[in-house]
């Protein structure tokens, strides 16, 4: 039978992984808000620089969680992670006993939350490292990458998490599983706690100027995440700055999510990525002081848009 | 006889002070660039919210420090510093033997450059605690404060600098001279380093915004500059972080000069208040991780100026 799978959160990331998981066989539906009548109408269409071009019809297109009918297999939460969105509020309608509550989602320590939430249920916490972008209402544009991890929490991969692997392997994108899926939360940190934020806080430059003009700074703020990691019991392998430092010099010149969502005046993660990097430095008492630094101007920042 | 002064840097502080000089009895010219033709047919208005408003026709309007005829016995140098200008460059056709070169600028570890430039000449270090703007070409508004410290290099008190600060005392402004200028930047410096950039990165915050919400983070820079201080041989006194914080506070929320700077599209004393300081710190191998922060941003933020 086939497996039914609810997106919330139909940005860029959710309708992507949505379309692949309906091409594998799955009866994928929708939570949409702000795009909710032309996805009803048209669907989505999903034109990807490494998979082709495809037309992606939901199973069903709903405004709400409330309003899915049944029981899912698996809730895919792809929604950014932001202070004034309730995460757990926002699924709640939709989850049944044998739900596997699966969050594609930024930051480190957003896992508790959701363990707490659903005590009786599946929490499986998943990363995209992936590049795409929503080009207009109905359209999603993959550009590059598209690698997937899933790991069951606290920690363990179940069968249903090797099963939805398995699905999304089949679509031709690379889904591993791992036992020890915050590690690689903090993997994720080391890139995004600097690049984010100096994109946004230098007025949006590109990766790649960031890097060749403050590689030093760049690389505190990278070594401090690892010393968070380490004092949290997530060790980070050996090497980790300097791999993300050399990936990034090979990248083509970036812009970042949160450079994106500051140029549309959406909110930033700046809490998720870096707030909840240096709550836990200061809970077990890391002194962080580049990642405290970038963390206040990025308050500051966002402080200025809201005064106006 | 009257006092030949000639002012060079036109803009808000070296017109005050200028005018000020003119009032009380000395003979003062003015090199001026870009509101020449303004400048050499009308002149200057000064308003101040407590000297009132008076007209100032200097001596003479020059073009450059070369069309100076005669021999200064003050050079009053009120430019910005920044990479570009050449300060030295900038008066050296117009000093003769018995000028006294007194520079009226921001920033630390400025002196060094001037005493190479100029070894038998007395040069003289001066801070002004002013609030002014050039509101228009020929037009100065001066809101409050105006206080200005004096003293020679490398220490000391000069007759002929006891005698310029008794001219400004008669205008009704406070002049104090000094033999420890070098402590006296520093200390402008611990106010200076936080509020300047955290006013530009934040996108254009008043102080007591930035004060109210990261106070933790503005102390922070503000004792590094502390640290910096005394390990050069500058020791502030205790109490200098608190006493900062404590008047401004009291201010009413003011924009800085560099943010002032950054909105009409000038160039920016980030050298002088951040980098220096920091250059400094390296030297001296005191760890400043948050002005090191602060100071990597606004090369950031300056690199995208540049880029567009």
């Amino acid at each position: 039978m086939a497996k039914r799978v609810l997106i919330i959160g139909a940005g860029a990331i959710g309708i992507f992984y949505g379309a692949l998981l309906a091409k594998a066989g799955a009866e994928v539906s929708v939570v949409c808000r702000s795009d909710y009548e032309h996805a009803k109408q048209h669907g989505f269409i999903i034109d990807s620089h490494t998979l082709g071009r495809w037309h992606f019809t939901p199973a069903h297109v709903l405004k709400n969680a409330a309003d899915f009918d049944g029981e899912a297999d698996y809730i895919l939460l792809c929604t950014k992670v932001v202070p004034t969105l309730d995460r757990a509020a926002l699924i709640r309608p939709a989850v049944t006993k044998n739900t596997a509550i699966v969050f594609i989602q930024n930051g480190v320590e957003i896992e508790q939350e959701m363990q707490d939430a659903f005590p009786d249920n599946e929490v499986v916490s998943g990363l995209a490292f992936i590049c795409c972008n929503r080009v207009s209402p109905g359209e999603i544009l993959h550009l590059a990458y598209g690698r997937l991890v899933l790991g069951n929490l606290p920690s363990g991969i179940s069968d249903k998490i090797a099963q939805l692997s398995e699905l999304f392997n089949q679509t031709g994108i690379s889904c591993k599983t791992t036992d020890n899926i915050i590690t690689g939360r903090w993997q994720k940190c080391v890139w995004n706690a600097p690049f984010n934020p100096l994109s946004v806080l230098s007025g949006g430059l590109p990766t790649l100027d960031i890097l060749q003009t403050q590689e030093a700074f760049v690389r505190s703020i990278m070594q401090e995440v690892c010393d968070i990691a380490a004092a949290v019991g997530h060790p980070l392998p050996a090497g980790s700055v300097n791999i993300n430092i050399d990936n990034t010099y090979a990248m083509p010149p970036y812009k970042t999510s949160m450079l994106l969502d500051f140029e549309r005046g959406q909110p930033m993660e700046t809490e998720v990525i870096l707030g909840n990097a240096l709550r836990a430095a200061q809970r077990v008492g890391v002194a962080v002081p580049h990642l405290e630094s970038v963390y206040a101007l990025m308050k500051l920042r966002e402080l200025q848009l809201e005064l106006g």
